[in-house]
Protein backbone atom coordinates (compact mmCIF):
# COMPACT_ATOMS: atom_id res chain seq x y z
CA UNK A 1 0.00 0.00 0.00
CA UNK A 2 1.51 3.28 -0.69
CA UNK A 3 0.68 7.38 -0.53
CA UNK A 4 2.03 10.20 -1.71
CA UNK A 5 1.53 13.18 0.89
CA UNK A 6 1.99 16.65 -0.16
CA UNK A 7 2.15 19.41 2.42
CA UNK A 8 2.67 22.75 2.67
CA UNK A 9 3.88 24.10 5.84
CA UNK A 10 3.98 27.79 7.62
CA UNK A 11 7.27 28.64 6.56
CA UNK A 12 8.11 30.87 9.94
CA UNK A 13 7.69 27.19 11.47
CA UNK A 14 9.61 24.70 9.11
CA UNK A 15 12.80 23.64 11.37
CA UNK A 16 10.57 22.66 14.01
CA UNK A 17 8.28 20.85 11.87
CA UNK A 18 11.03 18.91 10.15
CA UNK A 19 12.63 17.90 13.37
CA UNK A 20 9.07 16.37 14.36
CA UNK A 21 8.61 14.52 10.90
CA UNK A 22 12.08 13.25 11.60
CA UNK A 23 11.68 11.41 15.07
CA UNK A 24 8.12 10.30 13.58
CA UNK A 25 9.81 8.72 10.54
CA UNK A 26 12.65 7.35 12.63
CA UNK A 27 10.63 6.17 15.20
CA UNK A 28 7.88 4.44 12.13
CA UNK A 29 10.93 2.75 10.54
CA UNK A 30 12.49 1.24 13.91
CA UNK A 31 9.24 0.20 15.40
CA UNK A 32 6.66 -0.82 13.10
CA UNK A 33 7.30 -3.57 10.99
CA UNK A 34 4.58 -2.72 8.48
CA UNK A 35 6.23 0.40 7.50
CA UNK A 36 8.51 0.11 4.63
CA UNK A 37 9.74 3.67 3.55
CA UNK A 38 9.08 7.10 4.50
CA UNK A 39 11.14 9.04 2.09
CA UNK A 40 10.30 13.19 2.94
CA UNK A 41 12.11 15.62 0.37
CA UNK A 42 11.60 19.19 0.56
CA UNK A 43 11.07 20.80 -2.90
CA UNK A 44 14.76 22.90 -3.89
CA UNK A 45 13.79 26.78 -3.41
CA UNK A 46 10.87 26.29 -1.65
CA UNK A 47 11.23 24.49 1.42
CA UNK A 48 7.76 24.77 2.40
CA UNK A 49 6.50 22.48 0.01
CA UNK A 50 7.24 18.72 1.40
CA UNK A 51 6.40 15.15 -0.10
CA UNK A 52 6.42 11.85 1.53
CA UNK A 53 6.44 8.84 -0.61
CA UNK A 54 4.72 6.23 2.02
CA UNK A 55 4.92 2.02 1.61
CA UNK A 56 3.57 0.19 4.12
CA UNK A 57 3.37 -3.58 4.00
CA UNK A 58 -0.59 -3.54 3.98
CA UNK A 59 -3.68 -2.05 5.32
CA UNK A 60 -3.33 -3.16 8.32
CA UNK A 61 0.22 -2.01 8.64
CA UNK A 62 -1.13 1.38 7.65
CA UNK A 63 -3.84 1.93 10.11
CA UNK A 64 -1.67 0.21 12.80
CA UNK A 65 0.54 3.09 12.11
CA UNK A 66 -2.18 5.74 12.70
CA UNK A 67 -2.52 4.65 15.90
CA UNK A 68 0.98 4.86 16.65
CA UNK A 69 2.40 7.25 19.82
CA UNK A 70 4.74 8.45 17.57
CA UNK A 71 2.46 9.15 14.81
CA UNK A 72 0.13 10.79 17.40
CA UNK A 73 2.59 13.06 18.60
CA UNK A 74 3.87 14.30 15.01
CA UNK A 75 -0.56 14.93 13.92
CA UNK A 76 -0.89 16.93 17.34
CA UNK A 77 2.21 18.69 16.95
CA UNK A 78 2.27 19.73 13.52
CA UNK A 79 -1.56 20.54 13.40
CA UNK A 80 -0.96 23.96 13.70
CA UNK A 81 2.18 23.94 11.09
CA UNK A 82 0.40 22.39 7.81
CA UNK A 83 -0.89 24.41 6.02
CA UNK A 84 -2.13 22.17 3.07
CA UNK A 85 -2.07 18.59 2.79
CA UNK A 86 -3.16 16.54 -0.39
CA UNK A 87 -3.22 12.75 0.36
CA UNK A 88 -3.70 10.48 -2.58
CA UNK A 89 -3.51 6.68 -2.48
CA UNK A 90 -1.79 4.96 -5.30
CA UNK A 91 -0.80 1.94 -6.68
CA UNK A 92 2.68 0.75 -8.02
CA UNK A 93 4.03 0.35 -11.81
CA UNK A 94 7.56 -0.57 -10.97
CA UNK A 95 9.43 -0.08 -7.47
CA UNK A 96 12.64 -0.60 -8.61
CA UNK A 97 15.60 0.09 -6.76
CA UNK A 98 19.42 -1.37 -5.84
CA UNK A 99 19.42 -3.68 -3.09
CA UNK A 100 22.64 -1.96 -1.75
CA UNK A 101 22.68 1.67 -0.84
CA UNK B 1 20.61 13.88 -6.22
CA UNK B 2 16.26 13.71 -5.88
CA UNK B 3 14.10 14.00 -8.76
CA UNK B 4 9.66 13.86 -8.26
CA UNK B 5 8.36 13.43 -12.24
CA UNK B 6 4.58 13.77 -12.31
CA UNK B 7 2.95 12.73 -15.79
CA UNK B 8 -0.17 12.68 -17.20
CA UNK B 9 -0.07 9.79 -20.19
CA UNK B 10 -2.77 9.86 -23.03
CA UNK B 11 -5.10 6.90 -21.61
CA UNK B 12 -5.64 5.21 -24.99
CA UNK B 13 -1.52 4.90 -25.17
CA UNK B 14 -1.35 3.54 -21.09
CA UNK B 15 -0.68 -0.11 -21.68
CA UNK B 16 2.29 0.54 -23.85
CA UNK B 17 3.49 3.36 -21.87
CA UNK B 18 3.58 1.30 -18.78
CA UNK B 19 5.53 -0.93 -20.98
CA UNK B 20 8.30 1.01 -22.11
CA UNK B 21 8.63 2.77 -18.08
CA UNK B 22 8.88 -0.49 -16.71
CA UNK B 23 11.33 -2.01 -19.63
CA UNK B 24 13.66 1.90 -18.79
CA UNK B 25 13.50 1.57 -14.65
CA UNK B 26 14.67 -2.03 -14.95
CA UNK B 27 17.67 -1.70 -16.94
CA UNK B 28 18.30 1.95 -15.26
CA UNK B 29 18.75 0.14 -12.25
CA UNK B 30 20.22 -3.40 -13.42
CA UNK B 31 23.03 -1.34 -15.53
CA UNK B 32 23.52 2.40 -14.00
CA UNK B 33 25.42 2.08 -10.46
CA UNK B 34 24.14 5.90 -9.82
CA UNK B 35 20.69 5.01 -10.43
CA UNK B 36 19.50 4.35 -6.58
CA UNK B 37 15.92 4.50 -6.57
CA UNK B 38 13.12 4.54 -9.67
CA UNK B 39 9.52 4.32 -8.02
CA UNK B 40 7.21 4.48 -10.81
CA UNK B 41 3.12 4.88 -9.00
CA UNK B 42 -0.01 5.14 -10.63
CA UNK B 43 -3.22 7.32 -8.95
CA UNK B 44 -5.66 4.71 -7.50
CA UNK B 45 -8.64 5.32 -10.00
CA UNK B 46 -6.52 7.99 -12.39
CA UNK B 47 -4.33 5.29 -13.67
CA UNK B 48 -3.07 8.09 -16.53
CA UNK B 49 -1.23 10.05 -13.46
CA UNK B 50 1.99 9.15 -12.70
CA UNK B 51 4.49 10.05 -10.50
CA UNK B 52 8.26 8.55 -10.59
CA UNK B 53 9.99 9.32 -7.49
CA UNK B 54 14.04 9.43 -8.57
CA UNK B 55 17.14 9.13 -6.64
CA UNK B 56 20.05 9.21 -8.21
CA UNK B 57 23.89 9.00 -6.66
CA UNK B 58 24.44 12.26 -7.72
CA UNK B 59 24.45 15.22 -10.54
CA UNK B 60 26.75 13.14 -12.52
CA UNK B 61 25.23 9.62 -12.44
CA UNK B 62 21.75 11.63 -13.64
CA UNK B 63 23.80 13.13 -16.47
CA UNK B 64 25.04 9.86 -17.51
CA UNK B 65 21.58 8.25 -17.34
CA UNK B 66 20.23 10.80 -19.81
CA UNK B 67 22.63 9.41 -22.18
CA UNK B 68 21.80 6.21 -21.67
CA UNK B 69 20.21 4.46 -24.91
CA UNK B 70 17.55 2.23 -22.57
CA UNK B 71 16.59 6.26 -21.50
CA UNK B 72 16.51 7.39 -24.72
CA UNK B 73 14.41 4.92 -26.14
CA UNK B 74 11.77 5.43 -23.58
CA UNK B 75 11.96 9.52 -24.39
CA UNK B 76 11.58 8.88 -27.94
CA UNK B 77 9.20 6.09 -27.47
CA UNK B 78 6.70 7.80 -25.01
CA UNK B 79 7.11 11.05 -26.49
CA UNK B 80 3.76 11.09 -28.10
CA UNK B 81 2.36 9.66 -24.59
CA UNK B 82 3.01 12.06 -22.53
CA UNK B 83 0.42 15.35 -22.45
CA UNK B 84 2.41 16.98 -19.43
CA UNK B 85 5.28 15.97 -17.15
CA UNK B 86 6.25 18.32 -14.20
CA UNK B 87 9.63 17.58 -12.93
CA UNK B 88 10.65 19.21 -10.01
CA UNK B 89 14.39 18.39 -7.94
CA UNK B 90 13.89 18.17 -4.50
CA UNK B 91 16.18 17.72 -1.16
CA UNK B 92 16.09 14.91 0.87
CA UNK B 93 14.99 15.84 4.90
CA UNK B 94 15.05 12.46 5.68
CA UNK B 95 15.06 8.89 3.16
CA UNK B 96 13.65 6.36 6.04
CA UNK B 97 13.52 2.67 4.34
CA UNK B 98 13.46 -0.69 6.05
CA UNK B 99 16.97 -2.44 5.48
CA UNK B 100 15.40 -5.58 3.91
CA UNK B 101 12.07 -5.90 2.00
Amino acid sequence: MIRIARLEVDSTQLDLYRTLLKEEIAASIKLEPGVLTLHAVAEKGKPHRITVFEIYADEVAYRSHLETPHFKKYKTGTQNMVRSLDLKEVEPILLGRKKKM
